[in-house]
């Protein structure tokens, strides 16, 4: 612990001083670049969740709940339905992220994933406009950001995913904005949040991995709701002896949710994948992918890929035999091997398919990975070695889509047409960027929800 | 840890043993008195339910989520209002425990309130035997004692609310059981109930102490659906390294969920309450009730009243001046107070109206408790002063509910009586004590879901 909580002025008011915040905070105080990375959010969100709309996993999920439908007050993106707000949420939520091409924070957390889900069925369902939109969108990331940062790494590497686990924050907060709360009531919805916060980093790899920001969105919806309504919970939810940070994680930092509130956004922060796997392996999927450019490399030539990187590339991604499309994002292995064979990592290439595509399969068995706690997460380096005798090395210091190098409008929108291109016609894409290039300015925010109905 | 569970053959199979369990479990296998266990936990569920029926928590999440209900599958207990059976599953696991007046293991754990609701709805909407019903519920119940036992007492004292945290397990398994999924979609249920485990104790003493069985009935119940449409989780979610019992709990005992598995039922251990409070604080009640009969004790006489009592009892009802009912049942002074001025400890005795009784109030002051670690649980110590001099002392070595001096079945039906007097008709309450006590020989146990309704 960083500080003895129980004894702490400051930490004693974490919840209220998050609340308050939230509560104070006005949209004419963001500053542009930060709406604008709210539009970029939008359109990587959406893209993402358009690319998976008809995945077995929310065609599933859909299946099994659409039973329990309430009344049609939002859209299912990308599909022909529409549910009550919080099977929406929900749906949507799922879709998300069961690519595992959203957006990440540059330290932990899927941002978007557990709060738009929530705001844009919101908006459907109430009407919004757009700033307050925009502003519901940027308070639910920085509140989960600031949650999830305080107990982080420590909560992380205990088992659980952040993204659900602090999501729910995040989600409580967008809507408790959008719903007006007070502050005493934004405390109770950030505690019936809390109370909810779940997701276990052993479902990685199962569908269960895309339900934590789709459970997040939908909890933290509701407990909104319930809070408007007068439903109860700690004050102290985050920073109680039994509470939230205390209970989840050995670590709990409370100066990191309260300084500086206001002052600096964690979107800005915000990182989006150009390949569609997890981030880790972004450094030598990039750096395989220069070398195959830059020597015109072919598969066939090729003795051994040896790639050193951060421990936690072996930790998540170790899988060496992949057979289906999800296992195949958690394989370095497939990775490299996909991305030599086909000069490409987007969703194509982490396929069933393509996991069980035999040109693939035996460049897999000659890559090679060794973790190096000296390579921090989105570093990496990558050897080939050649049939011919060659040796050829490249050191990514910072692969495409960090901070220090990061996915441009153009490129975020050929990412977008990439993923949603035959899941709604070109012209409703057109209509689409469009919204999400100028949600801040629309007087409905919820046109952009229903322009992702498939007709 | 008790093992070392990523090398044990054993632990690696935990939940896969479980879900086998549970699957290949038979209706004819539960011995006779298992199956009147059952009949006294639906009667005592139920007068606990019907009594919170139009408590102020349940109307407020009544009317916050009330929107979103789909098509009315299920029965709110004790109101007109039906839901569909997600909501019918959250609600009537929120008004089961909102009196804290509900069953308890003897060692850990609220076992109905997340269960039945989840089994109640699920009948009411498919139709389910009586039979079917009774045995849905005792592997419920097994499920979620067994996997919370595994962890107890560590996982509860590090801060999870176990009845949230383990009864989500039991709601999957009873309604995966009904539900009738093979092995393989068992175990995915539990899986998908394991990263929706949650709750935190921080809650206690507000409406979401009862929004964690609630919640653990609904996720509990989508969870089973969710997988018998082949949603995808982990299949060792219980005993992985990321997953549920190392993750959330520095003890993990595997044998606890597989040993004698089928040979007895946790249910056997299931203890009901005689008052309306926590059960660590029954035997001091129990002590003063006796006193105050066997010498006909007044308030005013009595110049001080000492309790010794178990560690925990100063841990969970150290309230020194509760201002509200629910506040009151974490007082272990106004539970002590009251049963001396009223001759009662039921759910009136815990109202606000009691709480700010100046004779309660008056008397109040002079409860002193004191923690003894020599003392168990459900034992407990009185010594009254009079102002004439005498000093009158109670040992209670197991309060009426306990194991020991359990409530007979004649009790049982008075609690009911005295909890639900009022919300239905006396006929209709007539009606339903014959259900539930005959519940195993019912053609459809949805008729005991629909007997409820507030006509």
């Amino acid at each position: 612990m960083s500080t003895t909580p129980e004894t702490s002025a400051d930490t004693a008011q974490v919840t209220r001083t998050l609340a308050r915040f939230v509560v104070n905070s006005q949209p004419a105080d963001l500053p542009r670049d930060v709406v604008h990375e709210a539009s970029r959010g939008l359109l990587n969100w959406m893209g993402c969740a358009l690319g998976a709309a008809h995945h077995e996993t929310v065609n599933v999920a859909h299946d099994a709940l659409a039973p329990f439908f309430g009344a049609p007050q939002a859209q299912l993106v990308g599909r022909a339905e529409r549910a009550d707000v919080l099977h929406a949420a929900l749906l949507n939520g799922i879709a998300s992220h069961v690519l595992d091409f959203d957006d990440t924070h540059f330290r932990a957390i899927h941002p978007s994933a557990p709060v738009l889900p929530a705001v844009l069925a919101f908006a459907d369902w109430r009407g919004v406009s757009g700033l307050d939109f925009v502003h519901a969108y940027v308070l639910g990331v920085e509140v989960e950001e600031r949650v999830g940062l305080s107990v982080f790494p420590e909560h992380y590497d205990r088992g659980y995913h952040i993204t659900g686990t602090a999501g729910v924050f995040g989600a409580a907060a967008a809507i408790g904005k959008l719903l007006k709360l007070d502050e005493q009531r934004m405390a109770w919805a950030l505690g019936i949040a809390a109370t909810q916060s779940a997701g276990l980093r052993e479902m990685f790899g199962s569908m269960c991995k895309s339900l934590h920001p789709g459970k997040a969105a939908q909890n933290g919806m509701s407990a909104a709701l319930m809070a408007e309504r007068g439903y109860t919970s700690s004050e102290r939810a985050i920073e109680a002896k039994r509470g939230f940070a205390q209970v989840m994680s050995t670590r709990f930092d409370p100066t990191v949710i309260t300084s500086g509130l206001g002052e600096r956004y964690e979107i800005m922060q915000n990182m989006y994948k150009p390949f569609a796997c997890g981030l880790v392996v972004h450094a030598v999927i990039d750096g395989c992918l220069q070398l195959r450019r830059d020597f015109n490399l072919k598969a066939a030539d090729i003795k051994r890929i040896s790639a050193t990187v951060s421990p936690l590339v072996m930790e998540l991604t170790a899988k060496r035999e992949p057979r289906t499309g999800l296992e195949s994002k958690f394989s370095v292995y497939h990775a490299l091997a996909v991305a030599i064979v086909r000069g490409a990592a987007g969703e194509a290439e982490f396929s069933t398919e393509a996991a069980l595509d035999p040109q693939v399969v035996a460049l897999r068995s000659r890559v090679e990975a060794t973790a190096d706690a000296g390579i921090r997460k989105l570093e990496g380096r990558i050897v080939i070695e050649m049939n011919d005798g060659r040796v050829l090395e490249r050191h990514v210091a910072h692969a495409l889509g960090t901070l220090e190098h990061p996915m441009s409008d153009a490129d975020l929108e050929a990412k977008f047409r990439g993923l949603a291109h035959g899941v709604l016609p070109d012209t409703r894409l057109d209509e689409l960027i469009k919204a999400c290039w100028g949600v801040a300015n629309l007087k409905d925010a919820g046109e952009v929800s229903r322009l992702a109905a498939h007709d």
